[in-house]
């Protein structure tokens, strides 16, 4: 047996040219195996697995290296002399329609084209892209292996110009009807998605097609978009632009798992959108089924079928507590621990961080609130020596008072939890509370109560008590976090030209002329560029070039 | 205004005691204001909150502090005077029935007392329950302020006794119909409740029965059971108990924020159980919406709705793949990322860590499975230089061949993901590798396969080309997750004695009144124990008994 290599330094190929490469030399007579990477240090990692890595061999990561592993050592030289022509063969066949060697000379070829897809390797791909929007075209980029520095830039460049810029590392977009990069085929409907997760989309939209509905937009945003330093700039652009579509009447939102300070902003835009709204984040904690028109699946499949279900039903109502001048933030006095967790994580989903003493971030003294706040008056801290806050409404009753005294504070949210063991009257002591705090500072309150009709206390005697005083009683925690939060957060909607979403899809392809046949197959206008590297690829060169421009 | 204060070191009294004198000196002529508390760095920092700590005063936690604010300096010394009447009238209205000093006392006045309820002050309270044990009672310890190493303590001894020990900080059960510490009064019925949570067991149970639903049993377990220290002790042991019950049909588990150890250790035991389970952990991020038996729920409120609705249904179908003998771990190799974090997230539920290369615990090196592993090849560090494996199937190919010749492995899943942009035929070239690995390995394969009926590739036949290779194929990833994992989790059951919940409930009271008040006016057989602290509370003297007695 024989393994004998090429090296061939600063040589660029395009990945489709090498797995044809490496499978046309795996065919040849008593060829038992060939391997043809780029040498980088994965890739090499990977030969050496497959036992295809010659000691001998030196690679840098812009080199393409080529092993042939063969019955005898004649067959492998014999392999080897092929590659020339095996690559200029599959050259000559790429070739027969007229293909411009720019984007500049493709955009004149095809001034209607309102997109460039980019699937060069990362290394490259920025240029192409900052390229494409200068050109005024939206970009789909489906290129990894780009830095987040240059994902920053491109987002900002884009947000400036007013396109959108999807990806680097976007696999998945349908724009009005025509699938970018990998898509599944699907009808034209009511759902719009946006996602920082191709496969997500994939399955979502799959499913949506599979259950007899459609989508109207897929919109794909790069798998870091959800991350701190780029803060969800596509995400919100694609929320912003789906809440505008008059198309689109339920949103998905998909991502692997988004940093905490994104999603409470995209949560936040989503909820403004006012549009029903699907959230299926892998790895996020929902903070419930259902708050205001956010509606939390805990999978890809359920936020299909929770998004199929929500088209053409109504939005739904949550109510809107109207604030005294100059409040700007809510407080909650929990009795329950269970119910205090619930309801902050309701809070700190649409609204960010809110301090709490139950967990991070922490008020460094919980006798003292601070922005918004949420406090459990029955932990271990407010109960040595003293009573359960269920049994003795004291402490209560006089945080209250001092919470409704800040003019910052609008609203207060209170549980109030019936059953035995508990407090016999406790809206007896409570209502009368809410009462003087509402005549004296005009202020919110809203109940949580917990209780059933056999419960000694008497359920409705207690929610007519409440409600005597001016309190509003929800019984469940969703809906009163949804209606809590509403006065908090705006309802105004960044407005997004959608004309373009109208006009057939015209696109021009850099890179895997795989996805310009896919685009052709669909129907879609579409020029391919007969893109190569600055300086065939050579990085020395390109060096000296760039050099030369500054 | 006048504000006088007392300070009485060293004396106890329980705190229904304290809250009663406060109203009692707050109601007396020209009193504005009265504060009655033990003196902890938390209670004087609320005085002083409520314009009630005097400059001069100097108090210790275990010592008692009256405060009294009044108009003048003589309706405060007269109020002060009455303190010890005060104290004493309370006395002695509660010494109507014969009341017996020891726990012991009361177990011989009572013996079918199979319960003991403890909500004396937390730094006694280890004590008391210890005690309980040892006289072979089950334990619902109320009290708070207890140390971890104390719980961890009583919970290793009541597993030894085989006897429940619910708490500390355990504020709800309801054992056979009877409510212990609050619990709402509640319809009897098939669904178990287990929960580290008090509240959040309120919550479940009331909307139960508003549902028309009820409950079997209502097991607290104390807040901090699913912490790492405590590793779920009382829960598991709860599960067991429900799974083991006849009377129990569905389970619903409810927690706050659980240490990720104890959860998958907690979600197996579900697993095992068998019986359909609802998950209700806040702040958790759900793997799915339904994994086996298993179904998560994204509120108090949903898990309710959900068990109320799997009530009379059937036990979800798994299926169970035989391994191969010697097979002890599963792989997973992806080619979507999203796929690839939602079966992550489904394994690491139930199986614990799982090795990856997208989070952690991350592979070392990702071209070296280890142990359970799940890779996604789309990552950035494989398409250096190479198509993307939706599009190139060699690198799955080679893996795949890998792990099936790995004799610890049994179990091999892969997504094949079709559409626009993909491979035209995949299931052409993963099928015979399929069925190699399978003919040379016996190994087992699960795939699941995204896509429509519009997609070029032809779905129908991908699916029979992978089924005709004996993969067995889903279309949804929990589906998939939850067959692959079936074989590696243990189905034996841990088999409780449920027989004394069948019997009429009877039990010692130790600590607040209104428990045993609660119990009888439910119809239970009850004893209140008139308990004081050693030494009457004084710490001094106390350590000096001790002293003697060691």
């Amino acid at each position: 047996m024989a393994t004998l290599h090429q090296v061939r330094p600063g040589a660029y190929f395009d990945s489709v040219v090498l797995m044809q490469l490496q499978r046309a030399l795996a065919s040849l007579p008593d060829v038992i195996d060939a391997g043809v990477v780029m040498g980088t240090a994965a890739n090499l990692e990977l030969l050496s697995q497959n036992e295809l890595l010659p000691d001998d061999m030196q690679a840098a990561p812009e080199d393409l290296v080529i092993v042939v592993q063969s019955e005898t050592k004649l067959a492998a030289e014999a392999a080897l002399e092929q590659v020339d022509e095996l690559l200029s063969r599959r050259r000559s066949t790429a070739t027969r329609e007229f293909r411009p060697k720019s984007l500049q000379s493709a955009a004149e070829m095809l001034p209607e084209a309102g997109w460039v897809l980019i699937s060069v390797p990362g290394r490259y791909a920025a240029v192409v892209a900052r390229e494409a929007l200068e050109l005024g075209k939206h970009v789909f980029l489906y290129s990894d292996n780009v830095s987040l520095d240059e994902e920053v830039e491109l987002k900002a460049r884009a947000d400036e110009l007013h396109l959108l810029m999807m990806g680097p590392d976007c696999g998945t977009a349908i724009v009005s009807g025509i699938g970018f990069g990998f898509a599944n085929r699907v009808r034209r409907g009511r759902i719009g998605l946006v996602g920082a997760s191709g496969t997500g989309l994939q399955s979502v939209s799959s499913r949506i097609h599979q259950m007899g509905s459609g989508v109207s937009q897929v919109i794909g945003t790069g798998s870091r978009d959800l991350k701190d330093s780029v803060a969800g700039a596509m995400a919100t652009r694609g929320l912003d632009l789906l809440a505008s579509d008059p198309e689109t009447e339920v949103i998905v939102l998909v991502s692997k798992p988004p940093d905490p300070a994104v999603t409470a902003r995209l949560l936040q835009r989503a909820w403004a959108a006012g549009k029903p709204t699907v959230i299926s984040f892998i790895g996020y904690p929902p903070p419930a089924k259902q708050l205001g028109n956010l509606y939390f699946a805990n999978s890809l499949i359920e936020a299909a079928d929770l998004a199929v279900g929500l088209v053409g039903g109504e939005a739904p109502e949550i109510g809107a507590p109207e604030l005294r001048a100059g409040a700007r933030y809510l407080r909650g006095l929990f009795s329950g621990g269970t119910l205090a967790a619930e309801a902050l994580a309701g809070f700190q989903a649409v609204l960010g961080p809110v301090f709490s003493n139950i967990s991070e971030p922490r008020l460094s003294d919980p006798l003292i609130s601070k922005e918004h706040s949420l406090l459990d008056l029955g932990e271990d801290e407010f109960t040595v020596g003293r009573l359960h806050p269920m049994i003795d409404n004291d402490l209560r009753i006089r945080r209250l008072r001092l919470e409704a005294a800040d003019p910052q504070v609008g609203l207060i949210l209170l549980d109030v939890v019936l059953g035995e063991g508990a407090h016999p009257d406790p809206a007896s002591e409570l209502a009368p509370a809410i009462s003087e705090a509402r005549a004296q500072h005009n202020i919110e309150v809203v109940v949580i109560l917990v209780g059933t009709d056999e419960d000694p206390q008497n359920l409705e005697h207690q929610e007519q008590q409440l409600q005597q005083a001016g309190a509003v009683v929800f019984a469940d925690t969703a809906a009163a976090v949804a209606y809590a939060v509403s006065p908090f957060i705006t309802r105004e909607l960044e407005t997004v030209e959608t004309d373009f979403l109208s006009r057939p899809v015209a696109a021009i392809n850099v890179g895997l002329e795989s996805f310009y046949d896919s685009l052709k197959a669909q129907g879609a206008e579409a020029v391919h560029v007969d893109w190569k590297p600055p300086a065939g690829g050579d990085q020395r060169l390109q060096a000296i070039l760039q050099k030369m421009k500054n």
